[in-house]
Protein backbone atom coordinates (compact mmCIF):
# COMPACT_ATOMS: atom_id res chain seq x y z
CA UNK A 1 0.00 0.00 0.00
CA UNK A 2 1.18 3.96 -0.75
CA UNK A 3 1.77 5.36 2.52
CA UNK A 4 2.38 8.97 2.93
CA UNK A 5 4.23 9.52 6.13
CA UNK A 6 4.85 12.96 8.04
CA UNK A 7 7.28 12.97 10.26
CA UNK A 8 10.63 11.35 10.81
CA UNK A 9 12.14 11.36 14.11
CA UNK A 10 13.09 8.08 16.01
CA UNK A 11 9.63 6.73 15.60
CA UNK A 12 8.67 7.88 12.65
CA UNK A 13 11.41 6.93 10.92
CA UNK A 14 11.93 3.21 12.39
CA UNK A 15 8.03 2.73 11.38
CA UNK A 16 9.00 3.66 7.87
CA UNK A 17 11.99 1.43 7.38
CA UNK A 18 9.19 -0.98 8.90
CA UNK A 19 6.51 -0.23 6.17
CA UNK A 20 8.96 -1.25 3.45
CA UNK A 21 10.49 -3.94 4.87
CA UNK A 22 6.33 -4.87 4.47
CA UNK A 23 6.69 -4.11 0.68
CA UNK A 24 4.56 -0.85 1.76
CA UNK A 25 5.50 2.32 -0.90
CA UNK A 26 6.27 4.87 1.40
CA UNK A 27 7.00 8.71 0.56
CA UNK A 28 8.30 10.64 3.59
CA UNK A 29 7.95 14.03 4.58
CA UNK A 30 10.06 16.02 7.16
CA UNK A 31 11.71 19.37 7.39
CA UNK A 32 14.95 17.95 8.37
CA UNK A 33 16.58 16.61 5.26
CA UNK A 34 18.91 14.60 6.71
CA UNK A 35 15.85 12.11 8.37
CA UNK A 36 14.38 12.54 4.58
CA UNK A 37 17.84 11.15 2.89
CA UNK A 38 17.67 8.08 5.70
CA UNK A 39 14.85 7.29 4.72
CA UNK A 40 15.77 7.76 0.87
CA UNK A 41 18.57 5.57 1.01
CA UNK A 42 15.83 2.16 2.94
CA UNK A 43 13.95 2.77 0.11
CA UNK A 44 11.74 4.85 0.19
CA UNK A 45 10.64 8.51 -1.82
CA UNK A 46 11.35 11.46 0.01
CA UNK A 47 10.81 15.52 0.14
CA UNK A 48 10.90 18.48 2.86
CA UNK A 49 7.83 19.72 1.00
CA UNK A 50 4.42 19.32 2.22
CA UNK A 51 2.81 19.76 -1.00
CA UNK A 52 4.92 17.74 -2.87
CA UNK A 53 4.53 14.83 -0.32
CA UNK A 54 0.30 15.25 -1.51
CA UNK A 55 1.20 15.61 -5.07
CA UNK A 56 3.05 12.20 -5.30
CA UNK A 57 0.35 10.56 -4.07
CA UNK A 58 -2.77 8.68 -5.83
CA UNK A 59 -5.67 9.24 -4.37
CA UNK A 60 -7.36 8.85 -1.89
CA UNK A 61 -4.13 9.27 0.08
CA UNK A 62 -3.43 7.22 3.17
CA UNK A 63 -1.56 9.96 5.73
CA UNK A 64 0.29 8.55 8.93
CA UNK A 65 1.09 11.48 10.75
CA UNK A 66 4.17 10.26 13.76
CA UNK A 67 4.93 13.57 15.24
CA UNK A 68 5.07 14.57 18.94
CA UNK A 69 1.48 15.31 20.36
CA UNK A 70 2.24 18.86 20.87
CA UNK A 71 2.93 19.59 17.17
CA UNK A 72 -0.54 17.60 15.80
CA UNK A 73 -2.59 20.65 15.66
CA UNK A 74 0.12 22.44 13.69
CA UNK A 75 0.55 20.09 11.05
CA UNK A 76 -2.67 18.76 10.19
CA UNK A 77 -3.42 23.00 10.05
CA UNK A 78 -0.67 23.04 7.16
CA UNK A 79 -2.18 19.36 5.68
CA UNK A 80 -5.96 20.74 5.61
CA UNK A 81 -5.51 22.75 2.63
CA UNK A 82 -4.13 19.38 0.94
CA UNK A 83 -6.54 17.23 1.59
CA UNK A 84 -9.39 15.74 -0.17
CA UNK A 85 -12.73 14.04 0.19
CA UNK A 86 -11.68 10.32 0.72
CA UNK A 87 -8.50 10.87 2.40
CA UNK A 88 -7.59 9.30 5.54
CA UNK A 89 -5.30 10.37 8.01
CA UNK A 90 -3.30 8.28 10.82
CA UNK A 91 -2.28 10.00 13.95
CA UNK A 92 -0.07 7.67 16.09
CA UNK A 93 1.17 10.04 18.18
CA UNK A 94 0.20 10.26 22.26
CA UNK A 95 -2.71 12.66 21.53
CA UNK A 96 -5.39 13.16 24.20
CA UNK A 97 -8.35 11.12 23.60
CA UNK A 98 -10.44 13.76 23.51
CA UNK A 99 -7.99 16.12 21.03
CA UNK A 100 -8.55 13.16 18.57
CA UNK A 101 -12.54 12.72 18.45
CA UNK A 102 -12.44 16.97 18.11
CA UNK A 103 -10.33 16.74 15.18
CA UNK A 104 -11.97 13.63 13.93
CA UNK A 105 -15.09 15.93 13.80
CA UNK A 106 -12.91 18.70 11.81
CA UNK A 107 -12.10 16.27 9.26
CA UNK A 108 -14.98 14.63 9.10
CA UNK A 109 -16.66 18.00 7.67
CA UNK A 110 -14.13 17.85 4.63
CA UNK A 111 -14.73 14.23 4.32
CA UNK A 112 -11.17 13.11 4.86
CA UNK A 113 -11.33 10.40 7.71
CA UNK A 114 -8.92 10.23 10.85
CA UNK A 115 -7.92 7.71 13.07
CA UNK A 116 -6.30 7.76 15.96
CA UNK A 117 -4.05 5.28 16.40
CA UNK A 118 -2.13 4.75 20.47
CA UNK A 119 1.31 3.38 19.65
CA UNK A 120 3.21 0.85 22.11
CA UNK A 121 6.31 -0.58 21.62
CA UNK A 122 8.99 1.72 22.03
CA UNK A 123 10.82 2.81 18.87
CA UNK A 124 11.86 -0.99 19.01
CA UNK A 125 8.69 -1.67 18.36
CA UNK A 126 8.51 0.84 15.58
CA UNK A 127 11.26 -0.99 13.79
CA UNK A 128 10.22 -4.73 14.27
CA UNK A 129 6.82 -5.00 15.83
CA UNK A 130 4.84 -2.20 17.30
CA UNK A 131 1.25 -2.71 19.33
CA UNK A 132 -1.39 -0.57 18.04
CA UNK A 133 -5.20 0.02 19.84
CA UNK A 134 -6.53 2.11 16.81
CA UNK A 135 -10.29 4.31 16.83
CA UNK A 136 -11.83 5.67 13.44
CA UNK A 137 -14.00 4.77 10.80
CA UNK A 138 -14.90 1.25 10.39
CA UNK A 139 -14.50 1.41 6.99
CA UNK A 140 -11.22 3.64 6.71
CA UNK A 141 -9.94 0.83 9.17
CA UNK A 142 -10.96 -1.80 6.39
CA UNK A 143 -8.72 -0.14 3.59
CA UNK A 144 -5.18 0.60 6.31
CA UNK A 145 -5.65 -2.67 8.49
CA UNK A 146 -3.20 -3.92 6.57
CA UNK A 147 -0.25 -1.46 7.12
CA UNK A 148 -1.19 -1.73 10.68
CA UNK A 149 -1.04 -5.69 10.55
CA UNK A 150 2.65 -6.11 8.66
CA UNK A 151 4.08 -3.50 11.00
CA UNK A 152 2.39 -4.70 14.32
CA UNK A 153 4.05 -8.12 16.34
CA UNK A 154 1.13 -10.95 15.84
CA UNK A 155 -1.87 -10.32 17.35
CA UNK A 156 -0.63 -6.84 18.22
CA UNK A 157 -3.12 -4.49 17.62
CA UNK A 158 -6.82 -3.81 18.01
CA UNK A 159 -9.65 -1.46 16.26
CA UNK A 160 -11.62 -0.14 18.89
CA UNK A 161 -14.10 1.15 16.39
CA UNK A 162 -15.25 4.70 17.68
CA UNK A 163 -13.20 7.71 17.48
CA UNK A 164 -10.65 8.45 19.94
CA UNK A 165 -10.70 4.74 21.40
CA UNK A 166 -7.46 4.11 20.36
CA UNK A 167 -5.78 7.16 22.90
CA UNK A 168 -8.20 6.14 25.15
CA UNK A 169 -7.07 2.65 25.07
CA UNK A 170 -3.18 3.54 25.15
CA UNK A 171 -3.92 6.49 28.20
CA UNK A 172 -5.01 3.35 30.77
CA UNK A 173 -2.65 1.25 29.32
CA UNK A 174 -0.39 4.08 30.50
CA UNK A 175 -2.08 4.44 33.52
CA UNK A 176 -1.49 0.64 34.54
CA UNK A 177 1.76 0.78 33.59
CA UNK A 178 2.13 3.40 35.84
CA UNK A 179 0.75 1.25 38.97
CA UNK A 180 2.68 -1.44 37.71
CA UNK A 181 5.82 0.30 37.85
CA UNK A 182 4.98 2.03 41.52
CA UNK A 183 4.36 -1.67 42.86
CA UNK A 184 7.99 -3.14 41.47
CA UNK A 185 9.06 -0.14 42.51
CA UNK A 186 7.93 -0.30 45.78
CA UNK A 187 9.06 -3.97 46.42
CA UNK A 188 12.78 -3.69 45.76
CA UNK A 189 12.57 -0.69 48.25
CA UNK A 190 10.98 -3.07 51.04
CA UNK A 191 14.00 -5.64 49.77
CA UNK A 192 16.60 -2.71 50.10
CA UNK A 193 15.59 -1.17 53.77
CA UNK A 194 15.11 -5.08 55.09
CA UNK A 195 17.95 -7.06 56.80
CA UNK A 196 18.35 -9.35 53.95
CA UNK A 197 21.38 -8.90 51.11
CA UNK A 198 19.46 -9.75 47.78
CA UNK A 199 21.23 -9.31 44.40
CA UNK A 200 18.75 -7.29 42.95
CA UNK A 201 19.76 -8.69 39.70
CA UNK A 202 19.07 -12.28 40.61
CA UNK A 203 15.66 -11.57 42.30
CA UNK A 204 14.60 -9.52 38.90
CA UNK A 205 15.65 -13.00 37.01
CA UNK A 206 13.39 -15.73 38.99
CA UNK A 207 10.57 -13.44 39.54
CA UNK A 208 11.10 -13.72 35.35
CA UNK A 209 11.10 -17.07 35.71
CA UNK A 210 7.44 -19.19 36.47
CA UNK A 211 6.47 -16.94 39.24
CA UNK A 212 3.06 -14.75 39.41
CA UNK A 213 4.75 -11.36 38.56
CA UNK A 214 6.83 -11.87 35.65
CA UNK A 215 6.76 -9.39 33.15
CA UNK A 216 7.94 -7.19 30.36
CA UNK A 217 8.05 -4.97 33.26
CA UNK A 218 10.02 -7.09 35.47
CA UNK A 219 12.54 -8.31 32.41
CA UNK A 220 13.62 -4.30 32.11
CA UNK A 221 13.79 -4.06 36.10
CA UNK A 222 16.57 -7.41 35.70
CA UNK A 223 17.98 -5.34 32.50
CA UNK A 224 18.55 -2.17 34.95
CA UNK A 225 20.42 -4.21 37.79
CA UNK A 226 22.07 -5.89 35.65
CA UNK A 227 23.89 -2.84 34.47
CA UNK A 228 23.92 -1.34 37.80
CA UNK A 229 23.41 -3.71 41.11
CA UNK A 230 21.63 -0.98 43.39
CA UNK A 231 21.26 1.78 40.73
CA UNK A 232 23.60 3.61 42.37
CA UNK A 233 23.93 5.71 39.03
CA UNK A 234 21.14 6.99 38.78
CA UNK A 235 18.99 9.19 41.33
CA UNK A 236 14.98 8.49 42.13
CA UNK A 237 13.02 11.12 40.33
CA UNK A 238 10.01 9.77 38.25
CA UNK A 239 9.50 11.87 35.90
CA UNK A 240 6.11 11.85 33.61
CA UNK A 241 4.52 12.84 30.57
CA UNK A 242 1.19 13.05 30.76
CA UNK A 243 -0.65 9.65 30.13
CA UNK A 244 -1.02 9.15 33.56
CA UNK A 245 -2.34 12.44 34.85
CA UNK A 246 -4.98 11.88 31.78
CA UNK A 247 -5.73 8.61 33.33
CA UNK A 248 -6.07 10.29 36.43
CA UNK A 249 -8.39 13.09 35.06
CA UNK A 250 -10.67 10.57 33.30
CA UNK A 251 -11.07 8.29 36.47
CA UNK A 252 -12.19 11.60 38.41
CA UNK A 253 -14.27 12.74 35.49
CA UNK A 254 -15.85 9.25 35.31
CA UNK A 255 -16.11 8.78 39.16
CA UNK A 256 -13.98 5.41 39.18
CA UNK A 257 -11.86 4.93 42.47
CA UNK A 258 -8.82 4.38 41.01
CA UNK A 259 -6.36 4.90 43.70
CA UNK A 260 -3.58 3.00 42.74
CA UNK A 261 -3.04 4.53 39.45
CA UNK A 262 -3.84 7.96 41.14
CA UNK A 263 -1.10 7.20 44.03
CA UNK A 264 1.61 6.25 41.52
CA UNK A 265 1.13 9.47 39.96
CA UNK A 266 1.16 11.43 43.14
CA UNK A 267 4.43 9.63 44.40
CA UNK A 268 6.03 10.62 41.31
CA UNK A 269 5.02 14.17 41.59
CA UNK A 270 6.69 13.62 45.25
CA UNK A 271 10.02 12.73 43.72
CA UNK A 272 10.02 15.84 42.01
CA UNK A 273 10.88 17.21 45.46
CA UNK A 274 13.89 16.95 47.80
CA UNK A 275 11.91 18.61 50.42
CA UNK A 276 7.81 19.50 50.70
CA UNK A 277 6.11 22.31 52.06
CA UNK A 278 3.40 19.88 53.65
CA UNK A 279 6.14 17.75 55.49
CA UNK A 280 6.98 21.54 57.05
CA UNK A 281 3.33 22.37 57.68
CA UNK A 282 2.91 18.93 59.46
CA UNK A 283 6.38 18.58 61.23
CA UNK A 284 5.35 22.54 62.73
CA UNK A 285 2.03 21.26 63.66
CA UNK A 286 3.62 18.28 65.69
CA UNK A 287 5.63 20.89 67.35
CA UNK A 288 2.58 22.77 67.95
CA UNK A 289 0.88 20.69 69.91
CA UNK A 290 2.85 18.39 71.20
CA UNK A 291 6.35 19.74 71.85
CA UNK A 292 7.78 17.45 69.30
CA UNK A 293 11.35 18.22 67.76
CA UNK A 294 11.81 20.16 64.67
CA UNK A 295 14.71 19.82 62.57
CA UNK A 296 15.75 22.78 60.98
CA UNK A 297 16.90 24.11 57.90
CA UNK B 1 18.44 -37.45 45.60
CA UNK B 2 16.25 -39.71 48.59
CA UNK B 3 13.57 -37.08 49.94
CA UNK B 4 10.70 -37.62 52.64
CA UNK B 5 7.97 -35.57 51.49
CA UNK B 6 5.16 -34.78 54.33
CA UNK B 7 2.23 -33.36 53.43
CA UNK B 8 0.42 -34.25 50.15
CA UNK B 9 -1.91 -32.09 49.48
CA UNK B 10 -2.88 -30.46 46.17
CA UNK B 11 0.72 -29.15 46.43
CA UNK B 12 2.63 -31.98 47.91
CA UNK B 13 1.15 -34.47 45.89
CA UNK B 14 1.97 -32.59 42.70
CA UNK B 15 5.78 -32.06 44.24
CA UNK B 16 6.30 -35.59 44.92
CA UNK B 17 5.20 -36.50 41.05
CA UNK B 18 7.30 -33.70 39.57
CA UNK B 19 10.15 -35.37 42.16
CA UNK B 20 9.75 -38.95 40.76
CA UNK B 21 10.04 -37.18 37.17
CA UNK B 22 13.41 -36.30 37.82
CA UNK B 23 14.72 -39.89 38.91
CA UNK B 24 14.67 -38.76 43.02
CA UNK B 25 13.45 -41.36 45.26
CA UNK B 26 10.69 -39.92 47.33
CA UNK B 27 9.21 -41.40 50.79
CA UNK B 28 5.64 -39.56 51.67
CA UNK B 29 3.56 -39.14 54.06
CA UNK B 30 0.47 -38.03 54.93
CA UNK B 31 -2.67 -38.94 56.97
CA UNK B 32 -5.20 -39.40 54.53
CA UNK B 33 -4.29 -42.84 52.92
CA UNK B 34 -5.88 -42.36 49.80
CA UNK B 35 -3.00 -39.65 48.79
CA UNK B 36 -0.31 -42.13 50.21
CA UNK B 37 -2.33 -44.89 47.64
CA UNK B 38 -1.61 -41.69 44.84
CA UNK B 39 1.70 -41.09 45.17
CA UNK B 40 2.49 -45.06 45.58
CA UNK B 41 1.00 -45.42 42.26
CA UNK B 42 3.27 -42.95 41.11
CA UNK B 43 6.04 -44.74 42.29
CA UNK B 44 7.15 -43.42 45.88
CA UNK B 45 7.13 -45.26 49.26
CA UNK B 46 4.34 -43.85 50.85
CA UNK B 47 3.49 -44.17 54.45
CA UNK B 48 0.56 -42.38 57.10
CA UNK B 49 2.71 -43.20 60.14
CA UNK B 50 5.47 -40.30 60.61
CA UNK B 51 8.15 -42.60 62.49
CA UNK B 52 7.82 -45.06 59.80
CA UNK B 53 8.56 -42.30 57.33
CA UNK B 54 12.00 -41.36 59.68
CA UNK B 55 12.71 -45.03 60.09
CA UNK B 56 12.89 -45.87 56.04
CA UNK B 57 15.01 -42.69 55.23
CA UNK B 58 18.70 -42.75 55.15
CA UNK B 59 20.69 -40.17 57.18
CA UNK B 60 21.13 -37.41 56.67
CA UNK B 61 17.82 -36.55 55.68
CA UNK B 62 16.15 -34.56 53.89
CA UNK B 63 12.57 -33.88 54.72
CA UNK B 64 10.27 -31.42 52.76
CA UNK B 65 7.36 -30.35 54.11
CA UNK B 66 4.63 -29.01 52.19
CA UNK B 67 1.97 -28.10 54.44
CA UNK B 68 -0.50 -25.35 54.99
CA UNK B 69 1.28 -22.69 57.00
CA UNK B 70 -0.95 -22.96 60.34
CA UNK B 71 -0.16 -26.64 60.83
CA UNK B 72 3.76 -25.92 59.98
CA UNK B 73 4.27 -25.82 63.65
CA UNK B 74 2.24 -28.86 64.55
CA UNK B 75 3.92 -31.04 62.00
CA UNK B 76 6.97 -29.52 63.19
CA UNK B 77 6.78 -30.39 67.19
CA UNK B 78 5.73 -33.87 65.99
CA UNK B 79 9.01 -33.96 63.84
CA UNK B 80 11.40 -32.84 66.65
CA UNK B 81 11.85 -35.57 68.72
CA UNK B 82 12.61 -37.84 65.05
CA UNK B 83 15.14 -35.42 63.90
CA UNK B 84 18.81 -35.79 63.97
CA UNK B 85 21.94 -34.03 64.19
CA UNK B 86 22.95 -33.41 60.06
CA UNK B 87 19.16 -33.76 58.80
CA UNK B 88 17.86 -30.44 56.58
CA UNK B 89 14.35 -29.85 56.68
CA UNK B 90 12.78 -27.88 53.68
CA UNK B 91 9.34 -26.29 54.39
CA UNK B 92 7.79 -24.16 50.95
CA UNK B 93 4.60 -23.42 52.08
CA UNK B 94 3.48 -20.08 52.88
CA UNK B 95 4.89 -18.95 56.74
CA UNK B 96 5.60 -15.22 57.77
CA UNK B 97 9.52 -14.99 57.57
CA UNK B 98 10.28 -14.28 61.07
CA UNK B 99 8.17 -17.81 61.50
CA UNK B 100 10.85 -19.15 59.67
CA UNK B 101 14.10 -17.42 61.40
CA UNK B 102 12.54 -18.74 65.06
CA UNK B 103 11.98 -22.05 63.78
CA UNK B 104 14.99 -21.98 62.40
CA UNK B 105 17.20 -21.16 65.58
CA UNK B 106 14.99 -23.94 66.97
CA UNK B 107 16.33 -26.81 64.97
CA UNK B 108 19.67 -25.08 64.88
CA UNK B 109 19.73 -26.28 68.79
CA UNK B 110 19.65 -29.39 67.84
CA UNK B 111 21.77 -29.23 64.99
CA UNK B 112 19.48 -29.78 61.92
CA UNK B 113 19.18 -26.98 59.39
CA UNK B 114 15.88 -25.37 58.08
CA UNK B 115 15.28 -24.10 54.76
CA UNK B 116 12.74 -21.66 54.21
CA UNK B 117 11.39 -21.67 50.81
CA UNK B 118 9.11 -19.55 49.05
CA UNK B 119 7.01 -21.27 46.49
CA UNK B 120 4.96 -19.17 43.62
CA UNK B 121 3.41 -20.83 40.48
CA UNK B 122 0.59 -22.52 42.31
CA UNK B 123 -0.42 -26.88 41.86
CA UNK B 124 0.60 -26.45 37.84
CA UNK B 125 4.31 -25.29 38.58
CA UNK B 126 4.53 -27.54 41.90
CA UNK B 127 4.05 -30.82 38.87
CA UNK B 128 5.64 -29.26 36.00
CA UNK B 129 8.29 -26.45 36.93
CA UNK B 130 7.54 -24.32 39.93
CA UNK B 131 9.50 -21.06 41.37
CA UNK B 132 11.39 -20.97 44.50
CA UNK B 133 13.02 -18.59 46.91
CA UNK B 134 15.04 -19.91 49.37
CA UNK B 135 16.26 -18.79 52.53
CA UNK B 136 18.93 -20.88 55.14
CA UNK B 137 22.58 -22.01 55.74
CA UNK B 138 24.68 -22.60 52.66
CA UNK B 139 25.88 -25.56 53.53
CA UNK B 140 22.45 -27.09 53.44
CA UNK B 141 21.79 -25.39 50.30
CA UNK B 142 25.05 -27.31 48.46
CA UNK B 143 23.10 -30.55 49.84
CA UNK B 144 19.21 -29.66 48.36
CA UNK B 145 20.17 -27.45 45.22
CA UNK B 146 19.53 -30.40 42.64
CA UNK B 147 15.84 -30.84 43.88
CA UNK B 148 15.58 -27.42 44.03
CA UNK B 149 16.98 -27.25 40.36
CA UNK B 150 15.26 -30.06 38.58
CA UNK B 151 11.42 -28.90 40.14
CA UNK B 152 11.75 -25.68 38.96
CA UNK B 153 11.18 -23.79 35.64
CA UNK B 154 14.74 -22.90 34.22
CA UNK B 155 16.54 -20.01 36.67
CA UNK B 156 13.23 -20.51 38.60
CA UNK B 157 15.15 -20.70 41.72
CA UNK B 158 17.39 -18.64 44.16
CA UNK B 159 19.03 -19.42 47.39
CA UNK B 160 19.13 -15.85 49.00
CA UNK B 161 21.68 -16.77 51.37
CA UNK B 162 20.09 -16.45 54.92
CA UNK B 163 17.44 -17.71 57.20
CA UNK B 164 13.89 -16.05 56.56
CA UNK B 165 15.03 -14.96 53.38
CA UNK B 166 13.94 -17.19 51.03
CA UNK B 167 10.02 -16.39 53.08
CA UNK B 168 10.70 -12.43 53.03
CA UNK B 169 11.00 -12.17 48.99
CA UNK B 170 7.96 -14.03 48.62
CA UNK B 171 6.21 -11.76 50.62
CA UNK B 172 6.92 -8.91 48.96
CA UNK B 173 6.74 -10.85 45.76
CA UNK B 174 3.05 -11.00 46.97
CA UNK B 175 3.13 -7.14 48.09
CA UNK B 176 4.08 -6.51 44.46
CA UNK B 177 1.54 -8.88 43.50
CA UNK B 178 -1.35 -7.25 45.02
CA UNK B 179 -0.06 -3.69 43.43
CA UNK B 180 0.02 -4.97 39.61
CA UNK B 181 -3.44 -6.72 40.00
CA UNK B 182 -4.66 -3.92 41.17
CA UNK B 183 -3.89 -1.51 38.80
CA UNK B 184 -5.01 -3.97 36.28
CA UNK B 185 -8.59 -3.92 37.96
CA UNK B 186 -8.47 -0.05 37.79
CA UNK B 187 -7.46 0.11 34.16
CA UNK B 188 -10.47 -2.31 33.45
CA UNK B 189 -12.95 0.00 35.27
CA UNK B 190 -11.55 2.79 33.73
CA UNK B 191 -12.36 1.31 29.99
CA UNK B 192 -16.02 0.01 31.47
CA UNK B 193 -17.35 3.35 32.66
CA UNK B 194 -15.74 5.33 29.50
CA UNK B 195 -17.92 6.26 26.46
CA UNK B 196 -16.19 3.34 24.40
CA UNK B 197 -17.33 -0.16 23.96
CA UNK B 198 -14.42 -2.04 24.16
CA UNK B 199 -13.82 -6.02 23.94
CA UNK B 200 -11.81 -6.51 27.29
CA UNK B 201 -10.45 -9.88 25.98
CA UNK B 202 -9.16 -8.64 22.80
CA UNK B 203 -7.94 -5.79 24.62
CA UNK B 204 -5.92 -7.91 26.87
CA UNK B 205 -4.99 -9.83 23.98
CA UNK B 206 -3.09 -6.45 22.30
CA UNK B 207 -1.86 -5.57 25.98
CA UNK B 208 -0.51 -8.93 25.70
CA UNK B 209 1.69 -9.23 22.49
CA UNK B 210 4.37 -6.00 22.30
CA UNK B 211 3.26 -3.54 24.84
CA UNK B 212 4.85 -2.36 27.97
CA UNK B 213 2.37 -4.27 29.98
CA UNK B 214 2.32 -7.31 29.02
CA UNK B 215 2.44 -9.89 31.75
CA UNK B 216 1.58 -13.46 33.13
CA UNK B 217 -1.35 -11.22 35.05
CA UNK B 218 -2.35 -9.83 31.91
CA UNK B 219 -2.48 -13.44 30.31
CA UNK B 220 -4.63 -14.87 33.40
CA UNK B 221 -7.18 -11.39 32.61
CA UNK B 222 -7.19 -12.15 28.81
CA UNK B 223 -7.79 -15.64 30.44
CA UNK B 224 -10.75 -14.63 32.62
CA UNK B 225 -12.60 -12.66 29.68
CA UNK B 226 -12.57 -15.14 27.19
CA UNK B 227 -14.89 -17.23 29.80
CA UNK B 228 -16.77 -14.24 30.75
CA UNK B 229 -17.02 -11.42 28.39
CA UNK B 230 -17.77 -9.01 31.25
CA UNK B 231 -17.14 -11.03 34.78
CA UNK B 232 -20.90 -11.07 34.93
CA UNK B 233 -20.78 -14.41 36.72
CA UNK B 234 -18.38 -13.33 39.37
CA UNK B 235 -18.52 -10.17 42.43
CA UNK B 236 -15.88 -7.98 42.91
CA UNK B 237 -14.84 -9.27 46.18
CA UNK B 238 -11.42 -9.40 47.12
CA UNK B 239 -10.51 -11.67 49.21
CA UNK B 240 -6.51 -11.76 50.41
CA UNK B 241 -4.79 -14.98 52.39
CA UNK B 242 -2.09 -12.29 53.86
CA UNK B 243 1.20 -12.05 52.46
CA UNK B 244 -0.16 -8.53 51.36
CA UNK B 245 -0.84 -7.60 55.35
CA UNK B 246 2.57 -8.58 55.71
CA UNK B 247 4.26 -7.06 53.02
CA UNK B 248 2.02 -3.75 54.32
CA UNK B 249 3.20 -4.43 57.73
CA UNK B 250 6.74 -4.74 57.41
CA UNK B 251 7.07 -1.19 55.22
CA UNK B 252 5.68 -0.04 58.20
CA UNK B 253 8.36 -1.31 60.25
CA UNK B 254 11.05 -0.28 58.14
CA UNK B 255 9.25 2.88 57.53
CA UNK B 256 9.36 2.25 53.62
CA UNK B 257 6.80 4.84 51.81
CA UNK B 258 4.74 2.02 50.21
CA UNK B 259 0.97 3.54 49.16
CA UNK B 260 0.56 1.57 46.19
CA UNK B 261 0.65 -1.92 47.78
CA UNK B 262 -0.91 -0.55 51.14
CA UNK B 263 -3.87 0.96 48.88
CA UNK B 264 -4.20 -1.89 47.28
CA UNK B 265 -4.68 -4.66 50.36
CA UNK B 266 -6.64 -1.39 51.40
CA UNK B 267 -9.18 -1.65 48.28
CA UNK B 268 -9.22 -5.59 48.90
CA UNK B 269 -10.25 -4.74 52.25
CA UNK B 270 -13.43 -2.20 51.28
CA UNK B 271 -14.10 -4.55 48.30
CA UNK B 272 -15.43 -6.97 51.49
CA UNK B 273 -18.23 -4.29 52.45
CA UNK B 274 -21.44 -3.87 50.87
CA UNK B 275 -21.62 -0.40 52.38
CA UNK B 276 -19.16 1.26 55.18
CA UNK B 277 -19.24 3.46 58.64
CA UNK B 278 -16.93 5.62 57.14
CA UNK B 279 -19.47 6.53 54.07
CA UNK B 280 -22.25 7.16 56.88
CA UNK B 281 -20.21 9.15 58.93
CA UNK B 282 -18.65 11.56 56.08
CA UNK B 283 -22.49 11.79 54.62
CA UNK B 284 -23.61 12.97 58.00
CA UNK B 285 -21.30 15.61 58.19
CA UNK B 286 -22.03 16.62 55.06
CA UNK B 287 -25.42 17.11 55.59
CA UNK B 288 -24.73 18.38 59.45
CA UNK B 289 -22.39 21.62 57.94
CA UNK B 290 -24.14 21.83 54.66
CA UNK B 291 -27.93 20.29 54.26
CA UNK B 292 -26.44 18.28 51.64
CA UNK B 293 -28.91 15.24 51.26
CA UNK B 294 -27.91 11.73 52.85
CA UNK B 295 -29.26 8.61 51.09
CA UNK B 296 -31.49 6.61 53.78
CA UNK B 297 -31.76 3.16 54.58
Amino acid sequence: MEVGLIGLGKMGLNLGKNLIDHQHQVTAYDLNPNAVVDIQQYGAKGTTNLSELFLSLDKPRVLWIMVPHPVVDSVLSEMTPLLEKGDIVIEAGNSHYKESIRRYNQLKEIGVSYMDAGTSGGMEGARNGANYMVGGDPEAWAVVEPIFRDTAVENGYIFTGKAGGGHFLKMVHNGIEYGMMAAIGEGFEVLEKSEFDYDYEKVARVWNNGSVIRSWLMELTEHAFSKDAKLDQIKGIMHSSGEGKWTVETALDLQVAAPIITMSLLMRNRSLENDTFTGKVVAALRNEFGGHAVEKN
